[in-house]
C-alpha cells in the first residue's frame, strides 16, 4: 500500500488537500523522495489542473507535471460523508498539506484545532499567496500578486519603464519547496517530542527573503539608497549582451586583466574612461556598446560563449526552453527528464531537483487518473468494505474519472 | 555549547563551508530552525561577503543577512594545521554543507569518501550553479549563469526585445532552501538506516523546476509550440497596468462580468471584439489601453487597487522596496524584521520565511565576527587546551577579527 520505491522517505505518509501549484510542489516533493502522497481530489472534476494543458489524450501533462507518485482520490467534500472519509485519514498520516484560500480550511471543519482532536501529533501546512495572517492574508492570490507585494516584480526591468513579469513560476515552486522544508523540520520536532504544529508557508515571505541586498541597503542607509530595477544590466556588471544569433549573460567582473586579454583590446587598460571600474561605471552605455560590438565579431552566440569561457569570463548563452530541453548538460544531469505516461505517452518535464547519491535515479513514479486509488485507499488505509464502496460511489461521493 | 534556542532543529550539529549566498542560505536556515551551524571562515578575511554591503561601522550588512545564528571560526586552510582541525570538526557533526567551485573540496582533502573515513554516516551537501555532474558543471557559477542556462531568462522581456535580469537572487536563496530539505530528508534517512550520503544542489535544477508549463508544453506539442518571453503581459492575462502613482499588477482573468462591473463598463459585454476571451487576447493592446485609461481615472494607484481588490479582482501593487519595508502587512507578518546588530545597529532585513506554530517568534539571532567562536569550538566541540589553541593563533592557523 505504501509508497512501493525505497527512498530517503520511506514510511511517510501525507494527506494531500492541495491543487494547482504551490502546494502540489511541496507535496510532489515529499512524493518523489518516497513519501506516500494521497491526494484529495474535490468531485466531481478533481484538481483544475486536469483541465489545462490537455495536450494529449484528454490527459493533462499539467497534472502529470505536478503529481507524479501520487495517489489520488476523488471525495465529494460538499456531502457530510466525503468529509468523513477525510477526517478519517487525517488520523492515519503523518502531514496533511493544504493550500486553499486561507480561512476556507476552518469552514469546511477541518481547522488545525480539529485535526489536533483528529491526530494529536498532526503536522498541518498550510501554503498560500499572502500567509494565514496580516491585513492582506484574505485577497485572492496568486504568484505574481506574491511578487509584486514582495517588491520582486519592482526589480525587473528598465529603470523608468514598465516593471516585467517573469513567465516562470518561481514563487509557488519555490514555496512548495519551503513548504515541504518545514514540513521535515517540523518532523524532526515532533520524533523528538510527540509534539505537531501548524506551519503557514507564504509565497510573499518565500520571495522577500530573496532579496539579498535590497532590504538592508534600504534600511541601513536610512532610506539613502533606494533599490529599483536598473534595465538588462547590474549597477555593478554587465549582463546580457548580445551576439550573432541570440543573447548572451556576461559576468564582465573578471579581473580587468582578464577581460582585456579575452577582448584583445590591451590598450582599453590605459583608457582614462574604461580603464577603472569607476570609469565603466559611468560610462556603462559605451561598455555595453564595446562588448556587444566584439561579441558580434563571433560567427554566432555559442561560439563567442565559447571563447569567453575559454579565458574563464563567466557567462552563458540565454537559452530557449527549447534548447534547454535538448541541452546535453541537461539531459546528463536529469535537469531534464522523460515521463512515459500510460495514456498521454512520452514527453519531458523539469528533472527532480535534489539528487541523492544514495538514489542516483528518479523514482519511476507514475501521476494517477482521477479517483484511480479511491477503491485502494478506501480499504487498505480505512478499511472499508466493498459494499460501503460501492454505496459511496453510488450516492457519488466517491468519484473516478478516465484521466 | 550547542544553539541556545530551542526550536525544531535543536540538537543537530552542522560543519558549515559555505560562502556568499547560496550555501549561507542553507545553513542559515538551518540554523534559524535551532541547528548549531559551525561556519568555517578561510583565514585571513573570511566570507568574501564581510567586504561588501559594510554600510554600518565597518560591519556588512550582507554578512549579517546571511549569517544570523551561526558560530564563526576562522581557520588557515592551506596550513595542514588547519586543514587536521576542520578534519576534526567533520567526526562531530551531522551535516557538512559546502559551496565550493566543483571539484574543490576533494582537491582540499575532503572528499566525500574522505568524510566517510572520518564519519561513517555523514551527511556532505554540495551547492553549485550547474551541479557536480554533466559537461558543464566545472563553468565558474553564479545565479545568472545558471539562470540564463535554466531558460528563465528567456521568459523575462519584451518578446523580441532584449531578456531581463531580476536584481534579485531567486535562484541562490531557492537552492539554499532546496539543498536544506534535501538535508533533512536524508538526515530521516540516516536515523532510519544508518547510512549518510552526498547531496548535489544545483541552481540549475532548482530554477528549472519552476517552469511550470515551458518544459511539457514544448515539448509535448512536440516541438510546435516553443516558450518565450511575452512582454510585460501574460499570454492568457494582463498584468501589469500602470495607474496614476504607479505600476499594478491585475489578474484579469476574473469573469468577464466581475471586471465590467468592476470597470462600470457594461456595454463591452456585447462588444463583437472585446467581449470574449478569443476577441481580447487578439486586440490585446487595445485591452490593455483600456485599462490603464480607466485606471488613470482613478486619483492614485492605491485608491485603484482598493476599488479593483473590493470587487475580489486580483491585483496588486507593484510595491517598491522602500514600500515593502514599512508595509503593515510585511510588518504583521513577520516578512521583514528589524535586526539590532551589536555593532552596525539597528536595521531591516527580510524575516526568516517559515512560520511555526510552536515557535511564533524569530529567535533572538546574532552574527558572529571573524573567528568570534574559535575558542569556544576548539575547547567545547574538539577538547583542544589553551596552550594548543594559543600556538595555532600565533601560528596564523587561528585568526580572529574585529567585525
Amino acid at each position: 500500500m505504501s509508497n512501493p520505491h525505497e527512498h530517503v522517505l520511506t514510511g511517510l505518509r501525507v494527506l494531500d488537500l492541495t491543487r494547482a501549484l504551490a502546494g502540489p510542489t511541496c507535496t510532489r516533493m515529499l512524493a518523489e523522495m518516497g513519501a506516500e502522497v494521497i491526494k484529495v481530489e474535490s468531485a466531481p472534476g478533481g484538481d483544475l489542473v486536469r483541465n489545462i494543458s490537455k495536450m494529449r489524450n484528454e490527459r493533462s501533462l499539467y497534472y502529470i507535471q505536478q503529481n507524479l507518485g501520487k495517489k489520488s482520490v476523488c471525495i465529494n467534500l460538499r456531502d457530510p460523508r466525503g468529509m468523513a472519509l477525510v477526517a478519517s485519514l487525517v488520523a492515519q498520516v503523518d502531514v496533511v498539506v493544504e493550500n486553499f484560500k486561507p480561512g476556507t480550511l476552518d469552514e469546511m471543519g477541518l481547522s488545525y484545532e480539529r485535526l489536533k482532536e483528529i491526530k494529536p501529533d498532526i503536522i498541518l501546512c498550510s501554503i498560500s499567496a499572502l500567509g494565514q495572517s496580516g491585513p492582506l492574508s484574505h485577497l485572492p492570490g496568486y504568484d505574481f500578486i506574491a511578487q509584486a507585494y514582495a517588491g520582486v516584480t519592482s526589480m525587473i526591468g528598465e529603470n523608468n519603464g514598465q516593471p516585467y513579469i517573469p513567465l516562470v513560476a518561481l514563487g509557488d515552486v519555490s514555496t512548495g519547496v519551503h513548504g515541504a522544508l518545514a514540513i521535515l523540520a517540523a518532523l524532526r520536532y515532533r520524533d523528538r517530542t510527540g509534539q505537531g504544529q501548524h506551519i503557514d508557508a507564504a509565497l510573499l515571505d518565500a520571495y522577500y527573503h530573496c532579496n539579498e541586498v535590497s532590504v538592508h541597503q534600504y534600511s541601513g542607509s536610512n532610506g539613502a539608497f533606494k533599490p529599483t530595477r536598473a534595465g538588462a544590466h547590474l549597477s555593478y556588471i554587465c549582463p546580457p549582451g548580445k551576439g550573432n544569433g541570440g543573447w548572451i549573460v556576461v559576468m564582465a567582473f573578471a579581473p580587468l586583466e582578464g577581460s582585456i586579454a579575452t577582448m584583445g583590446r590591451p590598450e582599453l587598460a590605459n583608457d582614462e574612461r574604461l580603464g577603472t571600474d569607476a570609469g565603466r561605471l559611468a560610462n556603462r552605455a559605451e561598455v555595453v556598446k564595446m562588448i556587444e560590438d566584439w561579441l558580434a565579431t563571433f560567427p554566432d552566440r555559442d561560439s563567442a560563449v565559447a571563447h569567453m569561457q575559454k579565458h574563464r569570463v563567466p557567462c552563458a548563452p540565454v537559452l530557449s526552453i527549447e534548447e534547454t530541453v535538448n541541452h546535453p548538460h541537461h539531459r546528463a544531469r536529469g535537469t531534464v527528464r522523460t515521463v512515459d505516461d500510460r495514456i498521454a505517452g512520452k514527453f519531458d518535464i523539469p528533472g527532480f531537483p535534489l539528487k541523492f547519491s544514495a538514489f542516483p535515479k528518479d523514482l519511476p513514479l507514475e501521476a494517477a487518473t482521477l479517483g484511480q486509488h479511491n477503491d485502494e485507499v478506501l480499504r487498505q488505509v480505512l478499511g472499508r468494505d466493498a459494499n460501503e464502496i460501492a454505496e459511496l460511489r453510488a450516492a457519488g461521493v466517491l468519484v473516478e474519472g478516465k484521466y
